[in-house]
């Protein structure tokens, strides 16, 4: 039984009767009805997906940062060299980087896992400790001219990923947040979106961390050539795995099966950018329930990720004009997600406070402080 | 000499070469420059409030909840009974509402502010303990026939707000929260917006916690003749103290004062909604160096707020739909404040983790990741 299959099999879809009772419970809130707008719909969520009225509020949040490097890089499509994914990862390890800063922010714990560097990039790690050394290739092929990963390699990859999520969960921790390093890595994401949306390359294609009019012209060429390239190999969007495979990233795959993981333990999973989130529409094509435990954590200014969140049917928690990958927005939306969970399992009812309730009075949805 | 002209003398401007060393060192950290959007900017402003660079991350997070109750109630622009506003303040007291859930989340401390409950709605709380009473009167005047308040009363409400953030600020507390309860009360804040901004009532009116189409007409309506009853008074946008007192609330005139005193102490004030930002517009205009201590926690669903905001030139944090008020939007966005001075704080710059530069090496301002 292949990865996917067991992850497959052991995602299943929410029971709308407990969605139906945390909203009937959300309204009888102190407060008028809908008056938290987004709040309320994530409390409904996470109350759906942990199958209870409350659900707990995560406590514990983790957030894995995926590594991987990308042949494509050759193509000039950053202005930043190899090395600096080995060099982000020390300084992940170290403590020293926004994710870390965020984290700390948060009270999270950061995994940060080498799915996938170069020779080059890892040859600035060396042997430092706090790694978790789960590499399937040392970087991905250029996908304008060949596929990224072999299907057995993004498999392992999807493997390495849900591995890590079910390491984490066991770990005790009940809030999973995506996050990811890979120089050039906005490239892969684009062209996965591209292909699974059947979306035009220069409308998902961004400035990645940003890139001058050139380089983003280039960048479109490439997303473009890739894309074609892999339809010409004869992947298409109704086969997720081998999109993923052919123009896809290994942190990318990683990303695939922690979700999947989480979405298996029924674990709330927050999106960080473009990267996540064209990991997340492989893992919603790959399995459509999967979707219940994906929120995103906020809106990156790369037009994939909207485009990808669209398609998702999520709405972003922040919208801060945040373009850094490594699980920052992620991470940073964890307290939103949490005082969600906690208005639900800590306000008081108009009943048990004694407040009137003009709801109940005149049938309204809603009333005027 | 008045509260006024003594915060008004003790606010002074920020040091914009502190702004310009907080932009610098900004741009050193091991991030693309601009990447993290909006945060960056409310780390280069917490800096310059402080004075320095970095600017302390706020750890003792306190949220004020003013208290007041408005004759307008009268014209019947709210469906909730007025005794709500004292069953909600034994809310807030026994921990049930909103804002305790969030400030729990927040580890904010929650103060309540009574500076102008009703007979009615103070005759809900009687002797209960934990309400900080300091009202000035019973409710205000109704609006439309009546200046909410003298002007007297208005500087000793602005005194009893700045003697609440003193004492928070006494205690240590080192980032205050705007937060109100008052029952009708979006109608004096769109009444002030108006005045202030020489908007049209039509357009700054809302729909507070949700009333229906005919009440919103008739909310407007009420807002239009408040507007041109404290014209007819000789009030006008020139003399803020004179507008707050004409078409204001208590609450409203408390927060002016809590925000002033926050700006005195170089301390940061997260806004909260339309009744904040209505106050946050009268105190700038009083003394406009205070809008460096200010910062919009979120985007109320209130026009009026987004037209405060606009004027005020503040960019929210957050951007839920939310429409609650208590002071829910400005405390859940506590954390992103917080992550925004621990970036400046603790992340690493290129030079000390020894990342490779592009920004340094090729002169621009950002790098693809």
């Amino acid at each position: 039984m292949s990865v996917l299959d067991r992850l497959a099999s052991s995602i299943q879809p929410v029971d709308p009767a407990v969605a139906r009772a945390a909203r009937e419970h959300q309204d009888r809130l102190t407060k008028p009805r809908g008056s938290l707008g987004q709040l309320e719909d994530v409390s409904v969520r996470l109350a759906a997906l942990a199958g209870r009225v409350p659900a707990p509020v995560p406590a514990s949040p983790a957030v894995a940062v995926f590594v991987g490097d990308h042949g494509v890089h050759a193509q000039g499509v950053s202005p930043w060299p190899r090395e600096v994914t080995g060099q982000m990862v020390a300084n992940f390890l170290a403590g020293g980087a926004v994710v870390n800063a965020l984290a700390r922010q948060a009270g999270a714990v950061v995994a940060v896992v080498d799915v996938g560097m170069s020779i080059e990039a890892s040859a600035v790690i060396g042997a430092m400790p706090g790694l978790d050394r789960r590499r399937v290739r040392a970087g991905t092929g250029d996908i304008t001219v060949e596929a990224a990963m072999t299907r057995d390699e993004a498999l392992a990859a999807v493997a390495a990923g849900a591995a890590v999520a079910d390491g984490l969960l066991r770990d005790g921790h009940d809030l999973l947040v995506t996050g990811d390093m890979g120089i050039a890595n906005t490239t892969p994401s684009a062209a996965l979106i591209a292909t699974l949306l059947g979306a035009d390359p220069a409308v998902v294609t961004g400035r990645g961390t940003g890139v001058d009019d050139a380089t983003l012209a280039r960048k479109v060429d490439v997303v473009r050539r890739a894309v074609a390239r892999a339809a010409g190999d004869g992947v298409g969007a109704g086969d997720p795995l081998g999109v993923l495979a052919s123009v896809g990233g290994l942190e990318h795959a990683a990303t695939v099966g922690f979700v999947l993981a989480a979405a298996a333990a029924r674990v709330p999973v927050l999106l960080d950018g473009v990267i996540a989130c064209s990991s997340a529409l492989v893992a919603a094509a790959l399995v459509p329930d999967a979707r219940a435990a994906m929120f995103a954590g906020h809106r990156s200014v790369e037009p994939g990720a909207s485009a990808a969140l669209a398609a998702l049917g999520l709405v972003p928690l922040l919208d801060l004009g945040m373009r850094l990958g490594e699980g920052s927005g992620g991470v940073l939306a964890v307290g939103v997600l949490q005082a969600a969970a906690r208005v639900l399992a800590e306000v008081a009812t108009f009943d048990s406070a004694g407040v009137t309730d003009k709801n109940a009075a005149d049938g309204l949805g809603a009333g005027d402080a």
